[in-house]
């Protein structure tokens, strides 16, 4: 069995003790949180501690799982847990992961440990895509579209607008865009001509609707370039909306091998919940890294760096057998 | 430069010598054929040799692609080549994989040499799909849909029929059978209920082309359990439908991550020619036999051996700032 901790409880931290629960060779000792562990009672049944006391289980965890946000939380902390243990995480600042990745790298190889970073659907498996289409169609254009799906950053930014009470901000692939690449058209395309932004809001009952909407619209950066709907709707239904937190999106390469010889190869990925998915990716990647950590692999690596072979809990023959 | 051979142009040599042509970082050594080498000129301008010469460029090429057919080349030949070379080839005789990778495994070692097997779209991208997917949504189903395109085995099948000049087979997966997976309705499905037949065929003048479509339509194991159509062309026709032996299919996998919370994760290849996106998926493997080779791994291997990075010609700085 292979023994996991969490640490954090949100969403993410909620996916990944779920995914966890359901692989037969895995077994959670336990979830960290820096909130009071006596109010956290996990579905799964998982035990819960404060943070602090992660540095008794050094030696009793075979891979801790990093369920923080990548604004702060990993930056700040998780070369702290690569000191005591193999962690797999999800930063996803893509600007900054060449300089987190060094910095994990020499912390892990003086302390003997591994770490997978960057570890999800984006970046994650929709990398793993993106590298391997333009690999084996290296004459090509990629695109990746993000979609149908709830943005958190875009709802938080609606959220602090003065008068909003809740909201809820959908990333939409926009179809006409998506079709002339599928056709293999190779299109220009800016974010925005690839994405509709599409807003629920809940509004405080004496806010100004118009301004608002108006706010929205304008919000450089998240909004002003975009094609923007803004619909106000009762908290009933913003949950409906909202549900487990929906997102999926394509990776598309098309390209050619000879002159008017076209291939077109895609990834889709349509997710109910972000959350869980992306907690089942930590858990495949959380075996893969216990199992290179015993083969004597230290140091921080990326989905690039890993076979598939150790993703599965299937041996390597069965495997070969009934999947290749 | 990676230095590549080919051995055998046919269909799928002609694809790896144009890929490896495109590629920056390769060199094409020479067209290794059992034919005369004087009747063969390869487009790319590469130099052809009789396939007796190869033991003469023993340390004079990285990688040898081997591009021979799996019925009998691949299991009399490859052995005996991956004695003096590292090599890559498409060996797809499922049932036979398990016995030929531990064949070649134990050749690769005593001869310190590296060999890559089952390499191309399927067995190859597909089943890297089919492990990935598996692995990070345990709990589903997956289901593989082949077409629309020309499956070799059952063109020369029609072919052998009497009275038959020319044919082609087009294997089209069921529009209705791959809604209902994309639908998450989880169908348990037979290969005859994902897939329809089509047939086209050139008659011999004097040909009883009644008899030609009976005897299609009730050869066991090609044709017998499918909904087959058999059309009769001419041979201008039939060329044209063949054109550059198109193919593609998809990889879905269908499942959940906790109750009534359902993912769909799904990779489709749509390729104008399948011999030329094989040989295209060859020369990326290529790379990376020829990398890891050099870092001192034997053996014979498959692609769930692969970590990504040893693919793309891109350093791994630059994969991970541009494509993670």
């Amino acid at each position: 069995m292979i023994k996991v901790g969490i640490v954090g409880y949100g969403n993410l931290g909620r996916g990944a003790a779920l995914a966890v629960k359901r692989s037969e060779d895995m077994e959670c000792v336990g979830i960290f949180t820096r909130r009071d562990p006596e109010k956290i009672s996990p579905e799964t049944g998982d035990k819960t501690y404060p943070v602090s006391e992660l540095k008794n289980f050094k030696g009793k965890i075979d891979v801790l799982l990093l369920c923080g946000g990548s604004a702060t939380d990993l930056p700040e902390t998780s070369a702290g847990y690569l000191k005591d243990f193999n962690t797999v995480d999800t930063f996803d600042t893509h600007a900054k992961i060449p300089e987190y990745l060094k910095k994990l790298d020499a912390t892990a190889k003086e302390n003997g440990t591994l770490g997978a970073i960057s570890i999800g659907w984006d970046p994650g498996v929709f990398s793993l895509s993106r590298l391997l289409f333009g690999s084996v169609l290296p004459n090509g254009k990629d695109y990746t579209f993000w979609g149908k799906g709830v943005s958190q950053g875009h709802s938080d930014a609606i959220r602090r607008i003065k008068g909003v009470k809740d909201a809820v901000q959908f990333t939409v692939p926009i179809e006409d865009a998506v079709n002339s690449v599928r056709r293999g058209e190779n299109p220009e395309l800016s974010a925005a001509q690839k994405h509709l932004r599409e807003c629920f809001v809940v509004a405080e009952d004496d806010a100004d609707r118009a301004e608002i909407e108006k706010a929205i619209k304008e919000m450089p950066n998240y909004f002003a370039d975009y094609n923007v709907t803004v619909t106000f709707v009762s908290e009933e239904e913003l949950k409906e909306k909202r549900g487990k937190l929906p997102h999926g999106g394509f990776v598309i390469r098309s390209g050619e091998t000879s002159d008017s010889t076209s291939m077109l190869l895609e990834l889709s990925l349509k997710l109910d919940s972000n959350p869980e998915f992306t907690g089942s990716v930590l858990a495949a990647y959380a075996r893969a890294v216990a199992k290179m950590a015993k083969e004597g692999k230290t140091g921080a690596i990326t989905a690039f760096d890993i076979p598939f072979r150790y993703l599965s809990p299937l041996s390597y023959e069965e495997q070969v057998k009934t999947l290749l």
